[in-house]
């Protein structure tokens, strides 16, 4: 039995063959691959996107989603071995695991880090927890990665950009009001190497660095494809001659749960927008991003409403892979 | 391409056709005209007959409903066009509703009024701007008009009354402890114009005029029919051989977002609860109101319990027109 | 008409067939009892295997459940006959409940005690009144008793023990930071009596005797069972010979409403988590728990992780159970 936590775990050839699922299910969305089946859906964190296209994607091939709202809906979960529970959680993840697997054929989990203390986040421990004392597939729904959404973005750069092997992806640090996730960033350059483009990380600070873990996986990578992995803090350089520029803002991770010292250092990103002007150092790039966005401050309403931008087909293709993966996991055709 | 915004839109034959092919759900409930087919509801503010209805019509026609609920669970959207996003929403509308659309055949909206500023609400922004944006139907679930309540009721006036035409129809202010929205009272007055009833309101003082937009169409409406629109203060004359009393209570615009001051003229409808002794002064007439409905606030029990209080079969009908809308508007057999 | 409020309203031979029927959707788990039919889900109080289970349940016998949050997402509910309703509550359960089921074909409800009057909530007024008003039948997903709960604890014990006729069933208190609902409780020994085991309840102090309507009834089947009932406060008279033990924490009925002042009593039961060592005075007894539970708080790990625990077995038996009860009230095969 595999679990869908991380792209890490998954060969490019399996991956591809995903992809290529979906692309049939993107003509003909129909099917009966999930018949009589079921999949939790448990969401600690809010969700539109990923809510709908899981539930809508169930339903089109004949199985049934159930969508748990954490937050308020449900018992918080426990997960440290051997703890006396005589504080908030009012149930273990053995138990929640081990019968929401009496229950489903697949549990997909959304469960974004507190933003506390990325030591112990880093491990992802919920979403780890819960695979381990499961008795069904789980699929991460966006954790500290987001491999659903690496999928969708890869689908949406092949229609676009034909062979993406040896190709230039840049990866940019864009504003934002808060300190978000690096899921999606990390997500974004380990799908990126892992295909064999040429990998950029622009931010405005080293201390936006990602953690090493995914920074040395994606640089592993793009070795073994013979392409480049590289970290800079400068726009031009970053944006000369990419063939496609992914939008993403996140926290700084050194300044992990002490977000109030960040804020100079995020002061320094002001001008890092997606822009036409920036793009004109691209080679005609590709421009996406995971939604939502913020308009005309991550990305500006001219490019966003341009040929060149996908989030909308790679937003749409989040239904599509999906299907793959659940069909893949629950053992259905393929 | 059409939408359900308002039944302004629709022809009187065309409202027919939907409520003739109401009828004949509530005699054969189960169909395929969704089959394989979704619509996904969007609720920004709370709902139990409106997402029970829709979500039960969508599964009875072989359809899939996803039910999101837009306050808390998902993200807040922008609708202004070119808007510099560095507020609260984290996403526009036309990522919203164009992503939307490339996973559902339809899309449904709940959004009140916020009371704030009326002036601004009028033009229902956020339903026209998803409307504007969508690329699949868009229903309207209410926000300052409510139309599938309206063919809800005019089914139940029908089954009633039999031919509406010429008789007339009441909608009578009622007491309630907070200013209301205006939707229903607005659709109530569009619907029974339409369909070429004599249309009175009435309300405690004239500050209870509805807005002009509906107001006018109504009195056009039953002007083009050879009907009376008349609005009144006085309860006599409002009752007097009256052959359908509606009930229902809303805010005076006049006092939109300064609602405190609203409270003294609010008192003045005291006496406004319908009842046994205003109806002996009508032509033996039906009574309804949408739900829910305050018991022996806005109607004496011993109305809402006997024969001619027609509410529950108006809330039953939500399901079989809305049926009708939705297959009218995803393009199945009608 | 027949609704699911309590065990008490169905015999043990009614009650043995849902089991039996239980039991062949173990093994053969989708059908069409439910085919084009539908089932409100109305929660007043967080669940998830109750959500879960019936949700999928429904699907799984080709029929749809419509899950209702009233808190928050829909309108608090009058329940007096005749209240002028100038309060909070929007709307009465006489519209409610009809309108529910004029869309609906079952209706099934969970609504926790208030904890604040016990002698008006052991009337259990609000299911009680939607039992009342609904043309549906009415199923009980926990208010003051489980019934639910007890026919999947009832078909667990039957699969461990064989027949249970004759055999000792503990219910042992056990520790919890706060006084929670005797629902469990009450229903355990409802169903254990029936069955015509002996039946011990084990507390820390006389005032966590149960209700007498639930203490006397059982006292009633244990007696024309030819069965021994009793309380005992004596952790080594409780626990000898039994074979099956099944911990619950509840608060204790005279303090209802002042909670603060349960605490001292409370502290009695510090000693009474189930554990090994107390098990070994029993006859090689089973454990088990309705879920969520508090590990090494009201059973130890060493217990939980055993073969004798069938907390998940009686989770799963959920799902089982529930849909013989709504293949049965529904009016399908059976």
């Amino acid at each position: 039995m595999r679990h869908f936590l991380s792209t890490e775990d998954w060969s490019r050839d399996e991956l591809q063959a995903l992809i290529d699922r979906a692309r049939a299910y993107r003509d003909s969305p129909l099917g009966d691959a999930l018949k009589g089946k079921s999949i939790a859906l448990v969401f600690f964190n809010p969700s539109l996107r990923t809510r709908t296209s899981f539930d809508l994607g169930a339903f089109q091939l004949g199985g049934h989603a159930i969508v748990l709202d954490a937050k308020g809906a449900t018992w918080p979960v426990e997960i440290e071995p051997g703890a006396v529970m005589d504080g908030g959680p009012e149930e273990h993840v053995r138990e929640a695991a081990r019968v929401l697997s009496r229950y489903v054929d697949l549990i997909a989990i959304r469960c974004f880090p507190k933003f506390e203390d990325w030591k112990a986040e880093r491990e992802d421990p919920l979403i780890r927890a819960y695979a381990e004392h499961a008795t069904v597939p789980v699929i991460n729904m966006e954790t500290i990665v987001h491999p659903c959404q690496e999928l969708a973005l890869m689908m949406a750069l092949q229609d676009w950009l034909g062979e993406v092997r040896g190709k230039t992806f840049l990866l940019s640090w864009v504003p934002h009001p808060k300190p978000l996730n690096t899921a999606v960033a990390n997500s974004a350059i380990l799908i990126a190497s892992k295909f064999g483009m040429n990998v950029r990380v622009l931010a405005p600070d080293e201390t936006y660095a990602l953690d090493p873990r995914y920074m040395g996986a994606a640089e592993r990578f793009c070795s073994e494809a013979g392409a480049d992995f590289s970290f800079t803090t400068d726009i031009e350089a970053g944006y000369a001659g990419a063939h496609a520029v992914y939008a993403k803002s996140w926290g700084a991770l050194p300044y992990y749960g002490r977000w109030d010292e960040e804020a100079a250092v995020r002061a320094k990103g002001e001008g890092f927008m997606v822009d036409e002007a920036k793009l004109a150092r691209a080679d005609d790039a590709v421009v996406s991003h995971c939604l939502p966005m913020r308009r005309n401050v991550k990305i500006a309403d001219s490019v966003v409403d341009s040929d060149r931008f996908l989030g909308i087909e790679e937003a749409e293709n989040r239904l599509h892979v999906q299907k793959a993966i659940m069909e893949r996991l629950a053992g259905g055709a393929a």
